[in-house]
């Protein structure tokens, strides 16, 4: 047994068109972008599974199935849930009866609709599959990421997790599960971040409630948000901005018609095409959490202070980068 | 020939759902609300075609084919020559030979969607065909006004004269023309003012130009839109105002999606949104240009005052309210 420590980091996600229509069997488009989460592993003798969250400021360790808090909210029992998911399955895996260190440290906000809690799951996954050598394939890493993912949203699709194991840019459909997109040219993305945490659950339901009130309506506006994808799709391969743009703007309109928009949200997207951004939209559940914009590469730094000035937090991304990986 | 001055008035139109998409075959619902133009006329021996606005504060004269201008703008020619129009059909329709005075008061705000035009348009043609015996029936009236809508607007619709002349609340599509809808409930509506002027054929360009890019997402937003319509029908009649509300935010989520919102009028909306109305839309062709909000009766002053917090100008409004009328 190694007493060393492994580093294995895994992307963001972020969803570039589709989001909550894929509920519907609609298609969505997903990429990884370069913000990581950071897992350090290493293994301890006193059979302990000690977790530490840099960013969430709290720590504590599970033993004999109990959970002890060493520092920061009563809520880190909860949060720290499915890291000993994964930890136990990777356990299993390896077949090595010990304890472990996991430190977390993460550059994506939280409860933002980034996909944070699959990235800290799969770079979870990936450190302690090197460190205990449990030779688990990528395809096993993103179960395991998967099976932790839905301790905290349910039903989730498996966008996250795919995007934080597997890194790139994914079509996804709910009955076909998803298909690469090859992407060659740079796409400069922008992220805005209201601030605002919003429950995922929340908004997905009252989308429900609403199409259930105009399923006629709301079909309608299904069929719009799918083939916005089929055109995403072929303006990402072709790197055409301009048309991403503007399928982004017809993307958010539709957003806001089915009600996941915000003020914020909206304020931040006029703040971005006033700076010149070609378009923008809410990304993930909306109603709070982060939005996107695509901007000529002159302008992106223009578009993050408009955001600012308007409230939010803004950072320039690059898109389609790799997935989980080991560091050192 | 009576010496007399007439006095008729007709009301400013709202569109509450559907406006651009009827461009495109779709139904829209239009409704006349108890904001007035009022137009004082009596006839002059010194055969000028005297014109007078209160409101915009200019006034000149026609004789033999040629415009004086007495005060005011430059532009009062041509913001004179529908009314001019008007004139001259009345005057052939009476077969005499005099002079008119025409003062113009308006209660409607111009170029933001309200039809204030056709309402002046309707105003002078009733005053006149009292004051001159003209006897022409009201759909005399209303395509008199129709043609000199047609001067300012190119191909207008048809829907503003309609509301002008006739009042009360219609869904008109272009192939099947005005059908009146029966409202029984009073809808208590509010409408606010960006207060910024734009160009409606600017606007419908700018849509055509989406829809020429993006047939078939563009179809399918117009497809949400007629069903919107077709909701919005039952509950005007039912008096459902939080169905009313609803539909609305939906309307204008797709407004947005064809790019015809403006940061002005989304925070307008947000605005009324934040104070308790139901739900809130632009109206009009939009890229500044009005809103409205439909709320609970208790809470239309908040609405109003909201709305006049984020910068707008607001007013509550009667919908269905009665057509072009003498007045003395």
């Amino acid at each position: 047994m190694k007493s060393e420590t492994v580093i294995a980091s895994a992307p963001a996600k972020v969803i570039l068109f589709g989001e909550h229509f894929v509920v519907y069997g609609k298609p969505a488009i997903a990429v990884a972008i370069d913000r990581r989460v950071y897992v350090k592993v290493g293994i301890r003798e006193d059979r302990k599974l000690y977790i530490r969250s840099l960013s969430l400021e709290i720590s504590g360790y599970f033993q004999n199935e109990k959970f002890v808090l060493e520092s920061g909210k009563e809520s880190a029992e909860e949060k720290f849930e499915p890291i000993r998911v994964v930890a136990e399955k990777l356990l299993e895996a390896s077949n090595k009866d010990v304890g472990v260190t996991i430190e977390i440290d993460s550059q994506i906000p939280v409860a933002a609709g980034l996909g944070s809690s699959a990235s800290v799951a799969a770079a979870t996954a990936t450190a302690l599959n090197h460190l205990l050598n449990a030779e688990l394939s990528r395809e096993e890493i993103f179960r395991v990421t998967f099976e932790a993912e839905k301790l905290i949203h349910g039903t989730p699709s498996g966008i996250d997790p795919a995007i934080a194991t597997y890194g790139g840019a994914i079509i996804y459909r709910k009955d076909e599960g998803f298909q690469p997109i090859n992407i060659e040219f740079s796409v400069p993305l922008i992220v805005g971040d209201t601030g605002l945490e919003r429950s995922t659950g929340s908004l997905v339901a009252h989308v429900k409630q609403i199409r259930n009130a105009y399923p006629e309506i709301v079909n309608s506006i299904f069929e719009a948000g799918e083939k916005i994808v089929e055109k995403a799709v072929q303006a990402l391969k072709e790197g055409d901005l301009e048309v991403l743009g503007r399928l982004m703007l017809i993307n958010h309109g539709l957003l806001f018609a089915i009600g996941v928009s915000h003020e914020k949200l909206d304020k931040l997207v006029h703040a971005a095409l006033r700076a010149g951004a070609y378009g923008a939209k809410l990304t993930g559940a909306g109603g709070g959490g982060c939005m996107i914009a695509i901007a000529p590469s002159k302008l992106v730094d223009q578009v993050i202070s408009s955001i600012e000035q308007a409230g939010g937090t803004a950072f320039s991304a690059k898109i389609n980068v790799e997935g989980a990986r080991i560091e050192n």
